[in-house]
């Protein structure tokens, strides 16, 4: 696989107008005229996200951490997750993961640890994800949206990851983190030393277009 | 966590009034007045899927597989990707998983065993992902739909899981699919026995609402 930009790599599809279908303040939909790859015309609607979301696994020093349970109204369905929320395109990631990570339990952490970038729907959106590991983390109070109706359940990492394996947990982000930190775990040793969670690379074309 | 339902894991949002804002053969987005967890009015729009995403990782006997290159266009970047496509609501999702493997590699398989179920992006849409390992491979000829400008990677499934880790492959399903498999290998040995695939539990809620 060329990591490179090739002719191949390059945007198959042409764009002949864009038209705003609907907005509120977490998305916006627009159907675009297009030429599609084999050059015949075509609509594509888009989904554009307000703000990227963000993703934290606070872990303390004996492995420990939390899930959020709360109802996916979009779903119809109860659903246990990591800490994710929303950060506003422009705001550094960091800042937001510090708040959300804030809001949903009241932890501060000492380091955030890049994990991953992560695109949750990419036939129909454009929403991007990024997670940390957040550790040296110190207890505070937690301040829920009025939005969310949140249930932390503070558990042993290895048993959120066998939620992840076992079909508990099904929300992309929280899947993919728990287990690349799974991964991590079995690579590295457990507890995980900061210096080594910290050499983790970000691929560049992420770090350009949402810096931490 | 509770596996049963409890009083904490109902419904919390009460709907007031829908009103469809735009559809295509994809998707469609509806605006809900609502009133929030904290009983306060506001509105939350929803894109509701047409398909379910159904993706399959094929691996052969010697441990291969393909992934799949292709320029997402609401991404604006180039990705690499398992098997995916889209099952119409009510196919059974092995009929779309055989179609698409076919459409996009060629491949036929003898077996397709269950290996998740997963939400792409539970804030905004309703989209469900099911994902398959296909083994007993036999090769055809591929017919990517014109819409799809498709380039096929063939590597070993180590070689696929490597670039989930490493951040090259940042499409969510795709990731929970290959950090699942890389899960499994480290606990079952490698390659998989086929026995062992087929008995991977599927949450009955998701068996109910998107049945094989």
């Amino acid at each position: 696989m060329s990591k490179g930009q090739n002719k191949k790599e390059t945007n198959p599809w042409v764009t002949q107008h864009t038209k705003l279908v609907y907005s509120n303040p977490w998305i916006q939909v627009q159907e675009h005229q297009v030429l599609n790859p084999a050059g015949n015309p075509g609509i594509y609607g888009v989904v554009s996200f307000k703000n990227v979301a963000v993703g934290i696994v606070p872990i303390d020093s004996q492995g420990f951490t939390y899930l959020v349970g709360q109802y996916r109204y979009p779903l119809n369905t109860y659903s246990w997750e990591i800490i994710e929320g929303g950060c506003p395109i422009g705001e550094p990631l960091l800042l937001g993961a510090q708040r959300e990570l804030a809001e949903e339990t009241g932890l501060s952490a000492a380091h955030f640890h890049y994990l991953l970038d992560l695109h949750t729907s990419n036939s129909v959106t454009d929403e991007h994800a990024t997670v940390f590991i957040a550790t040296g983390l110190e207890q505070g109070t937690a301040l829920p949206e009025e939005t969310e109706q949140l249930t932390l359940q503070h558990c042993h990492i290895d048993q959120a990851i066998e939620w992840a394996k076992n079909g508990t947990i099904t929300d992309a982000i929280s899947l993919a983190a728990l287990l690349k930190i799974d991964s991590l775990k079995k690579n590295a040793g457990w507890p995980p030393n900061p210096n080594f969670l910290s050499e983790l690379p970000r691929p560049q074309i992420w770090e350009e277009r949402y810096p931490l």
